[in-house]
Order: structure tokens, then sequence, then C-alpha cells
């Protein structure tokens, strides 16, 4: 359990909170060719969701899912997003595990508080996976990593926030280059598909991505890959940063 | 006054509402070649502020969004779209007029709902202006139109949320065509350039515009415009609806 939480079973202080307002954290990764998308697993329950939090009555919300974000993934200063607001009035439907937990006396404030109606802030972040250190707040047992196309039944509408949190990224796609914060210092122009390949949730046409990519100028080339069949071998990539950082200011959609 | 707003001061039911949550909305129209902003003025005050309302407690905040664009514009279902939750703690800095109001023995209770923290989501929505019959809220003495370049003051951080929301389109403009719901049914190619640099904020190349608009194919060119001198008189044109919608579904970034 995590001391440090603003959810802690044992000190709950459910009055330093804004009422009615939560925040729900997309972190997502990149390994082995995979999105990932880090998940918690309940208390006594199966149940996963995503990690979240709630918004300190002196706290800017930006502050508050920062918080959530460091506290769950382990990293510095991640970047992060806010990407939608969700507003449904029925987005949370009866979870069984409230009944549960109800069974714990110093639960009982916190059950209350979640029965309440919540309005839910999304905020995404893309991070380096291999850097991360998850760790799980007072509610659950379990934070790790989960690829995304073996990701299970979630709480609530949480399937839907990660949904529209990959609609985001792929809206942004059309206009600044991703995936910076994903990758390794160094990886090769099939990771880099991959992962486009991953968030468009398409396959792209090898030459043509290439292509595209190197015109646009923010990719260097380095050695070849070491290992692997001689002359097989792929060139290793980094980004330009000055480059990068440029286009993602200026743009490249077709208005640009 | 407008009776059926849910801020009535004769009628306040404050309890009604989910706490600590409002709407902002950025109502954006065109009109001789400028964008235009609904604004209010507010009650015994020269203060301007956009429009914006509370969620009640049984209401979807789409909902409470639409019927307060509704209520301000007098247009039925205008297509709006959520584009940012504003989350500062001091975001609402002091307003004067607060004071006055409290002289005002009904609206006391209203005074003290407005002195909470508020987190403010912000939708947006491009209408027809020609079509709107603005009318004010119960905390407002107007409504009204006021060019963009020539907004004054406005309450809290509505200024910045006015910014945003055209960063918001600046945006959407890279991937997809704009401007439908903003312009009558038949308009000259120079109306609708001067829609894009009005959004932009910046002039684009006459003839490169008129290229790139023409290529995507989503509008149909009509007869010249009547009157004016004979050959210089210039074509008008319209959107050809499913080119136009199949372009918003499929994008037209440089990943589509």
């Amino acid at each position: 359990m995590n001391q440090s939480s603003p959810i802690s079973a044992n000190k709950l202080d459910t009055s330093e909170w804004m009422p009615g307002l939560s925040i729900d954290c997309v972190i997502i990764g990149f390994d082995l060719g995979k999105l990932h998308i880090l998940v918690t697993k309940m208390l006594d329950s199966d149940i996963r969701s995503l990690p979240g939090g709630f918004i300190r009555k002196d706290e800017h919300m930006d502050q508050a899912a920062c918080r959530i974000l460091e506290e769950r993934s382990g990293l510095t200063l991640p970047y992060l997003q806010q990407f939608y607001t969700f507003g449904d009035v029925d987005r949370r439907k009866a979870t069984p595990v409230l009944e549960q937990w109800k069974t714990n006396s110093h639960m009982r404030e916190m059950v209350s508080w979640l029965e309440q109606r919540f309005i839910s802030t999304g905020y995404l972040s893309l991070v380096d996976m291999r850097e991360s250190k998850p760790s799980p707040d007072a509610l659950s047992e379990t934070c790790s990593w989960i690829p995304l196309d073996e990701l299970p039944e979630l709480l609530f509408d949480h399937r839907r926030i990660v949904k529209k949190a990959l609609e985001h990224i792929q809206n942004q796609m059309n206009y600044m280059p991703v995936g910076k914060s994903l990758l390794p210092d160094k990886f090769t122009m099939k990771d880099y598909q991959l992962l486009y390949e991953s968030i468009l949730g398409r396959k792209l046409d090898r030459s043509n991505f290439q292509k595209k990519m190197l015109r646009l100028g923010f990719l260097k080339r380095h050695e070849k890959m070491r290992g692997g069949g001689s002359h097989k071998a792929p060139y290793l990539y980094s980004f330009h940063t000055d480059t990068y950082n440029k286009l993602l200011e200026k743009g490249i959609g077709y208005m640009s």
C-alpha cells in the first residue's frame, strides 16, 4: 500500500477533495511492438481499473493528474495532456466490490464517497515503460502494464476512456509527429512503424511510411543494429529533438 | 429575464446542481468577414462574460451544455463539441458585481453558490449567426454578438477559454474541413478564405487556398454572384455535404 496516496483507507479525509470530480489516467507505453496500458487491480476483487484519483480543494486539476501519474507510474514529471471530460449521468455502474468494502469499517467513508456521481477528466501520458516503476494505490492490490490487445473488462466506462484517449492521439498524428516519449533513444524504422500502426489500429505501407517520416526530417540515422545477419541488419534512428519540437509547434497538417 | 433559465434569481435551487462544476460556451459566428463571439453583459455591471451555467444532478454534462447553448443562441440543437476543462485553483478572481448582488436578498443564495471554486468545461459551437436569436440569462442584461477583434475584457479566465477554443479549431483545420455550420448556403471563395484566415489569425495565399480547397472536392461551384461589375463577379460555392462529411470522418491529415 502506497502511504503517500491521497486515497489511504486508513486515513481518509474525503472533505479535502472537490466533490463529484475525479481524474482518470490513460498511461500508455510501447514494448515488443505493442501498446500497453497501466492498469490497477482493485482490492479484494478481480476488477481492473485505470489509475485515478481526486482533486484536492486547493490543487490545480493538472497538478492532481500529475500527482496520480507520478504515484502510479513511478516516473517524475511525465508528459501528460488532458483529452476529454466524461459527464454521463450513468457512467458509473454499481460495483460489486463496494458492498464488500462496506464490511470493513475503515472503508465506509470511502465507499459513501465513491457512491456519488462523478464527472471525470481524462489525462493521457505516453511514457517509456522501461523506465517506469508501477505501484498500486490504497484501493488497489496491483498496478501493472497490460498489452492493449489483451485488455480485460475495466471498471465503469474506463474502456471508453481508453478508446477516447487513442482517438485523441490518432487525431494528433494528423498534424504532428508522435512517439518520442514512448521509444528508447535508438530504435529501428520497423519499431517506429509498429508504433504508428498500433495507435492507428491498421497496417501501413512500409516504404511510404519510411519516405514520409524521413522527408519530415526529424529522424537521425545512426549505425546499423548489431547482431543479426550482416547486411540485413536495420539502421537505428533517433529523434532530432530540435526539429521534432519545431514540428510539434508548427504542425505538419495540410494548412501548415 | 429568461424564465426558462436554470439560473433564475427569483427561484433559486442551487441544491439541484452538481457543486463546483460549471460549463462555459464559446459560441462562434461569422459575418462580414469576421468571427463573432456570443457574449452576455452581467446584471448591474459592465462585465462581459461567456454564456455559461451549471449541470443538474440528473443531467448529462453534454445535455447541460446543449441546454445553455439553445437558451442563449435561440438555435435548436446546434452542433457543439467539448474542447477543454479548466481546472486552475484561482481561475475565478473576485468579481466586484457579487458584492452588489449581495444587497439583493433574492440573490444571496446565488452569490454564495458563485463564490465556491468551480472547475469549468468548455464547449464550442460554430453557428450561422444570422439564424440566431440571442437572449440573456437570469444573471445578465443582454446577450449579443461581438466581433472577436473587438472583444472587451471578459469575466474570470473567459478570454483564455476563447483562446483555447480557437486553438482547438485551428488544430482541427489540419485534418478536416471546417466552416459548414458558419456560412450561409452559398458563399464566395473569398468569404471562405476570410473564414480560414480569421480562425488561423494570419493571411493565406489566395491561389494556393483556392487550389487546396477545390482539390479536396467538397465544394460545389454555382452561378456567379449577382450584381457587381460583369465579368469580375465571383463564383458562388456551396458545400457538397456527402463529400464534406466523408472528409470529416476520414480526415485529410498527412497520415490519412
